[in-house]
């Protein structure tokens, strides 16, 4: 194993991670900008599947006064999302808990979040691909929850009126849609995210509100590349660079 | 009542119109230019709520060798529709029948339309908007049928592996999702059309398949206006301008 430490660009917030379990990508750093606006200050938020913490360590930047619950299978992720929380003296705000979200009423009681996040597994079990190692696929794949699962926990933890922010991959975006409905999250925003302008989108954000009737608005894309390969300024600011 | 005959820019077509009646917009006409690639030469297509008969007109040339059959519930519209087609001399490619979409299985048989497309009505019944007469408002709210007739016509008269090609309300598209997937109608492809490059999304274009595995590609979006005011490159090519 090599463990590096990273510089987040904000606040000198700083993050641990192993080279061989999952490190965060940019996806976790599109949806803590997209996520952050709709967060009042003094939020509970859940963070569904924590990793090595990237979400609430970044958020509890962007948000005020708010407090963090991070669930996340694997004790090796677990464990460095919580050294990072003492790294960045946040151990007041965020709290990680090893824990299967698929028992969500073992750790929190219903309806007690104002707001869930998610960077879940994109990718189907069994859909042939191979990851480096049993960790990785745990990260990226749905062998330990499917998007079901995550819905199912985010419905019970969220208040009513909660809102549940996540990223997830666009070719697998109208079976996102319905199993939030299923489970009584109604989506009410969508950006998609395009590689380049040109190009189809390879992800979308989304925000899903509990019990909210139905309204949806579809925002402007966001363009992660331009013509001359770097990341616009759009994402460029939402990184803080 | 007052009449008149369009130029539609295309192949010298014109179409009849009644000002009083519903009058096609440019959202017919881009969905046109999104379903015409997937229509293969020698497809029959249905046309759901055909109205004045612009989808049928336009994609007859935009298509090899296709033959359409739409229906249009109100007698008043698919009289236009009928005489824009001898007009045109289309009466071999293009047949137009009065009836109410619920009861498709009156006017063909299951599984036998190679494609299917419908700009139907965008609005709930009953949401408290005022249309100036009783055809507009069958024509543009959900008052003759709601979203789920149309996409239970759809399902029965297409057969497996045929297309929906569809344009609607972007405030609308979650609940559009899940009623095509109540239906085995799998969404495959979306394009988002915005006003112009910074609003919300005003509408959306999507294909779904019949029977199709999920597999969905979100496209880069299509910007109605440009700063000027005027239509993009993009859409006075769907026009043919």
């Amino acid at each position: 194993m090599s463990e590096r430490t990273d510089d987040l660009q904000r606040n000198g917030l700083r993050i641990i991670q192993e080279t061989e379990l999952f490190c965060f990508g940019v996806d976790s750093v599109l949806l803590t900008g997209f996520a952050a606006p709709g967060i009042r200050r003094g939020s509970s938020v859940l963070d569904l599947g924590s990793g090595n913490g990237i979400l609430p360590i970044l958020l509890s930047a962007k948000t005020e006064d708010t407090h963090f619950t991070g669930i996340e299978i694997q004790e090796e992720c677990a464990s460095l999302a919580r050294r990072s929380t003492e790294l960045n003296a946040l151990t007041e705000r965020i709290r990680i808990i090893t824990g299967d979200l698929k028992n969500i009423d073992r750790y929190t009681a219903p309806s007690s979040f104002d707001a869930v996040v998610s960077n879940p597994p994109y990718v189907k079990a069994g859909s042939g691909r191979d990851y480096a190692n049993k960790s990785l696929s745990v990260s990226r794949s749905e062998v330990a929850c499917t998007f079901e699962d995550v819905a199912r926990a985010a419905a019970f933890a969220l208040r009513g009126g909660g809102s549940f922010h996540l990223v997830h991959r666009a070719n697998r975006m109208p079976e996102i849609i319905k199993t939030l409905m299923e489970h009584n999250l109604t989506p009410r925003v969508m950006c998609q995210v395009h590689p380049n302008a040109g190009k189809n989108a390879s992800m979308f954000l989304m925000t899903a509100v509990k019990g909210a009737g139905m309204e949806m608005k579809l925002l402007p894309p966001l363009i992660l590349c331009g013509p001359d390969g770097e990341y616009t300024r759009e994402v460029k600011d939402i990184y803080g660079l």
